[in-house]
């Protein structure tokens, strides 16, 4: 039987609001066996860009990253928070590494070719260097993951959390029985998106293809869910979307996802 | 026998200019064997704290690190400077990893006492995670490392590279044959500060007390090779001195130390 591994992906929700980043982190750090943390950035980048005089641009919720963006980026997601998530988790007693996707070649991928839109210096994912990643989670570290990544020429280039949180899930899934966790600012996908109380506990391939006949699922949950199952059918094992205190034992209910 | 490691230190000279980094790059890669990098910040954080607002504050050549020049280093160093040198290293074939003290628990250290200067958020080193280091040097990744170390509560610090240049050189010095390199912006150790061509080129005890006593070594030199010499006494074989061509076979003169 293989080990089992979390993947828990943190948003700039709770990356910018200290008293919930130390509750995540208690419970990031409480979880047993091997782990992984990816994370987002944060109102900071934004702040940070607004002082230097840059302007965010933003095209369907995606940052367009110009080479000033890009800078900007990689010193609030690569030095400030991941370094600063690394000194907290370090302080709790779990082992933490951080890590870019330029570390060993951890998460090489390729700049986005322009059509439509020019999303500038982002990039699509191409590999996993899950010998690497397998390595630190054998020797019991903790690795914790930005948001960027490079093309191995050079190139540093920002890539969506969510997306290299699936990536790596999936490179690990041959090595690890992978559960993936989504922790966003809802307590999961919800039947009335605004009724908190109306959370869908449980999804597979035929109450998705119900939800999203009837119509139930829409908007920022569409490609969401299409990524898990994505995941999923790559031999991610599930996924569980909520509020990060679906990590504890004692958690309020949340939406586990499973073909 | 023990096996070969090389540590070289680079300064914001060498960071700051575009050629001089990528000739260096090329030719740290082309070092044989197990290697590591620590690197200092540059130029960009000051100019990056002007754009923000914030003073730079220097006494006796270091910089007093408040909070918000602490978080402006950590992005610049951490950030931008490191996040960039691994994915150069790994453009050119050196399957380099970032690493700032806190990663692993690498660079555990104390903030500075309030004695007649408060340092701010500085950090003297405690101890060195040599297994950690020597894990990643025999899995034959080349460690990166930024001059930020932390203090296993939670607290980033700011911390001397030449001084984590040492503590790591003296730390491998049991499992490695560990020779530690200064890139600076002169050739090496001077007879005549003014002249580039007066380099001496091999110093050892004896030497160097008697450059001490005819007032040959001083200012900013007498700190540099008073920490040369202790960690030599530590168990470091040699400490170069020089400008980075240095670690070209083609090298023009520098400065060897030994005991």
């Amino acid at each position: 039987m293989k080990q089992f591994l979390n993947i828990v992906k943190i948003g700039g929700h709770i990356i910018d609001d200290p008293k919930a980043l130390q509750n995540f982190l208690v419970n990031f750090t409480a979880l047993q066996g091997p782990k992984i943390l990816v994370h987002g950035g944060g109102k900071s980048a934004t702040a940070l860009s607004s002082k230097m005089g840059l302007n965010v641009q933003m095209i369907d919720g995606r940052r367009i990253t110009d080479a000033n963006t890009l800078e900007l980026i990689t010193m609030v997601y690569s030095g400030k928070i991941n370094t600063s998530l690394v000194a907290n988790l370090q302080a709790l007693g779990c082992d933490a590494i951080g890590c870019s996707g330029a570390d060993a070649n951890c998460i090489q991928s390729r700049k986005r070719n322009v059509s439509e839109i020019d999303y500038g210096y982002v990039g699509d994912i191409q590999s996993i260097n899950s010998d690497y990643i397998s390595l630190l989670l054998k020797s019991e570290f903790t690795p914790v993951f930005s948001a960027i990544t490079h093309d191995k020429k050079g190139q540093l280039l920002n890539t969506n959390a969510d997306t290299i949180a699936a990536a790596i899930a999936v490179a690990l899934a041959s090595y690890f029985d992978t559960t993936l966790y989504y922790c966003f600012e809802k307590p999961g996908v919800l039947k009335d998106k605004d009724k908190a109380d109306s959370v869908i506990e449980f999804i597979n391939k035929e109450t998705y293809k119900e939800l999203l006949n009837t119509g139930v699922i829409s908007d920022g949950m569409l490609p969401k869910l299409k990524n898990c199952f994505e995941a999923l059918v790559q031999g991610v094992s599930k996924v569980c979307i909520g509020q990060s205190e679906m990590l504890s034992n004692v958690s309020n209910s949340y939406t586990t996802i499973a073909l």
